[in-house]
């Protein structure tokens, strides 16, 4: 009896002690994907060579516009260029001959060493949804988001396993004042959260300022020998280059700092309306801006963008999720590839309203087709909800516990003698199960990816727990993170540091909202 | 003045005609898919020759089971292999031997001949969800499957442009009794549809039944020479083949009716934890299943099956959308094409209890991994829900609408002058927009896949008009379909002479319920 009484306690004690082990919330972050599958390629060569050919037409004979930027003219006189106003005409072969110098891979610091990412080569690094003015959750509706929300954005990517990037502009904090909520957004990630981030872009001066913070975070001289940041330089397709996104491109160039070159494409409004056009003039502007990163500052780290959506041709509005995006991505992946530059392209794009059936469709079209392409920094990859309009709180955790998915799919398939699993097959024999075989209590640990969101529960338990949908569990995850969260450790001089530099930073100019 | 009336007039009539023909429903069936992209291999060369030595040693020393069925047995004695009990050991390379007589295309004819579908190659065939005991919509909720139900399935089937095929048990009609509902099943996608279906395999007299309604359907000696069933034969893996599935499959094959032969997986309880090791088993099921029809009538068509889910090692359930269920169905794709056979897998495959983000996210990966996968003939295309024990209403025209994302990612990119658009480009240049430009015009039409159900309208719109989910639209979807539903066109003496035969054959018998 009292052995047995012992017994149920231990077993008791055991039950608890699994309970609190699965309600822990561990935080782990998964090495970044290093991709052991094929990338799926839609072009043949000769469709490459005559795209290859025509964006060196569209340099040559068209040209780009810099705008407003007489420094950039200047420059690109200098190496060749023919300038004609702010249209600027690159002969054929020159940007391509600009661009080696560029590196096909470099590794982007986080000031947890274990969290830095290497962008390019076969690897994959996914970092969160960036730019929505509004955010949306069950509880909450759509509304404008605020730093609070940005906030929590920047600790749910912290405690998502397969979020290897905490991102930029997460949401625009329009609570902030426009010139100092870079700061406080910077602030942000630096503290809440110790994976790799991006720096502004809305101001060369701000970019500047996410240098200078980046100094007190990495120390001075390691920023300059190191990069850490990567930031987001969007082209304003077709073929203009502005002076705030090219003011800030210089200033990180200058410091070896990474930009993602990235043209904008709706296609049928920025691009044309077919893939083979799209891609030309996708390549021509790559091909000018990241020429121009190596002006500034031969080897400075750069991705080749691609940010891909078509067009509903009634409406207007930009469809995601698409064939048509998926052969630009496709196709844009093996230009970058023939470049041997870093690629960017995809992500969680869906133009649903709620994170319904909608939003998931077009969400997973986009997710297989980023990891199938090879993208190598995949922006946007959990939270995305209306066309960019919104960050949603409820569909971030359930695209973050998709993305888990893509690291199965990137391990490919082991054939050593375990995973043969002959012993097994003799073991068990027709009729019989796998269930309790030796191999599989061996391996079902690490066999198949694990959810943490998803329900499989039998349908009268489901029911009975109040039939959720997706949403509804998602809301609950979002609150169990965020009623969990913890700072990752820093050194309190070097946040003191931070937030003086904020403040000092805030008090030297008057709030603007423009 | 009156210029003015009669112009408003004018535009009011020709609105009007816009309307009608916005809510007229057009009954346009696309041609199966006829791949122009690449299939996506996960297993190099030394993986495969593996896999392909391993299944010959299962098949050789472990052997598989041919259940209560001594002429089998009898049949497999005679090709030279060896019995033991209700054990069959294949002697290496028989299998192989046997199978070169399959062919490795075939056509399955259809009452419309436009509809019929040629089923191998690099083509896909697209067929409706099979199997579930439940249906489900959002008025009505879950319940037990009727011949009502069943009918609106085959309408739905029958009215959607990116399905091919009719499928079978679109869901179980639990109204009618067992021993006689393949008549009604048959009868309905006879003379409700006119696209191809499949025959009854739950008893080998119900094939036989099946059978004789298409000679009636098609004229006996049609049926002899043309195959115009494909029908669905399970493997009861590990390695047993039952009775009653081979008595189904010896009526189909000595028929010349096409067979799809399907081990029946769920990772680590019915084949190992392993991807390689299942592939292995499922290799070995296959040779054996195609080698039997082989046995039985050499050159009857058959389809290498995979029906492939991994299992949630906490609870038992099958999971679907993972990516251990991908890279199975990717290698599978790999060992049909080297053994020459068509191939069957992936689906609207999902766990979820409800068409919500989760169950699209799982289809979405299924539906795309399928066609990556180099799939030939989809069951569960659409409709899928809740591990197959659920037909859902609005997810079957959710998933329809995406198959037509499938049918715009295999068309591949074209290259030709006008897809280069070097025109458009020089006719825009930098800082215009693509929207009016001539090659705009003359494109957009085909340029991008169109969805019937999503909703890409502006946030207020969306909202004036009631914040609908992907659910409601497609609830309003199903009912309008099944509103304006017409019956194809069929001679009337041969729609007279199957409900007559369904009449004669279910007066011959008790209504039985197993």
């Amino acid at each position: 009896m009292a052995e047995a009484n012992t017994r149920r306690r231990t077993r008791g004690g055991g039950g608890a002690a699994r309970r609190a082990e699965r309600t822990a919330v561990k935080i782990e972050t998964a090495k970044y994907i290093e991709r052991n599958i094929p990338n799926f390629e839609v072009l043949n060569d000769e469709a490459l060579e005559i795209i290859e050919a025509n964006a060196e037409t569209v340099l040559a004979e068209i040209g780009v516009n810099f705008v407003d930027n007489p420094a950039a003219l200047e420059r690109w006189r200098d190496v060749g260029a023919e300038i004609e106003g702010e249209r600027v005409r690159i002969p054929r072969g020159l940007a391509r001959e600009l661009i080696k110098t560029a590196p096909s891979s470099f590794t982007q610091h986080a000031r947890n060493p274990e969290k830095s990412v290497v962008v390019g080569g076969r690897n994959l690094v996914l970092a969160p949804v960036y730019g929505p003015p509004f955010v949306r959750d069950a509880q909450g509706g759509r509304r404008y988001a605020t730093m609070e929300d940005f906030n929590k954005f920047v600790k749910l990517a912290y405690m998502s396993k397969w979020l290897h990037h905490s991102g930029g502009t997460v949401c625009e904090p329009t609570d902030v004042p426009v010139n100092k909520r870079h700061l406080d957004m910077l602030l942000a990630h630096m503290t809440l959260s110790d994976k790799p981030f991006m720096g502004s872009v809305t101001d060369p001066s701000r970019a500047q300022d996410s240098v200078e913070m980046c100094e007190i975070l990495f120390g001075k001289e390691f920023v300059q020998n190191n990069t850490v940041m990567t930031s987001l330089i969007n082209i304003n397709s077709p073929m203009t280059f502005d002076d705030i996104m090219m003011g800030a491109l210089e200033v990180y160039a200058k410091n070896n700092q990474a930009c993602i070159v990235s043209p904008f494409i709706v296609g049928g409004a920025m691009a044309p309306v077919s893939v083979a056009g799209t891609l030309t003039q996708v390549l021509a502007e790559v091909l000018a801006g990241v020429a121009y990163t190596q002006i500034i500052r031969p080897g400075a780290p750069v991705i080749f963008g691609a940010f891909v959506s078509s067009i509903d041709m009634n409406s207007g509005a930009p469809t995601f999720g698409t064939p048509e995006a998926s052969h630009v991505t496709y196709g844009a992946g093996q230009l970058a590839r023939r470049l041997g530059l870093p690629f960017r392209s995809a992500g969680s794009f869906c133009g649903s309203k709620l994170p319904d059936a909608q939003a998931a469709y077009e969400t997973a079209n986009s997710l297989n087709m980023g990891l199938m392409a090879g993208v190598n920094f995949m922006l946007h990859a959990c939270g995305w909800l209306e066309g960019g309009l919104v960050a949603d709180f409820e569909k971030f955790v359930m695209d973050a516990d998709q993305l888990g998915v893509l690291h199965g799919l990137a391990k490919g398939v082991a054939y050593d003698e375990n995973a043969q699993a002959m012993d097994a097959i003799r073991e068990v024999g027709p009729g019989g199960h796998y269930l309790g075989c030796a191999h599989t209590q061996a391996n079902f640990k690490e066999a198949f990816w694990k959810t943490d969101l998803l329900d499989y529960k039998p349908f009268e338990t489901w029911e009975e727990e109040g039939a959720r949908d997706t949403r509804a569990l998602a809301s609950a995850r979002v609150e169990h993170l965020l009623a969990n969260y913890k700072q990752p450790q820093m050194d309190p001089a070097i946040q003191a540091a931070l937030e003086a530099y904020v403040a000092d930073k805030k008090a030297s100019m008057p709030d603007a909202f423009t």
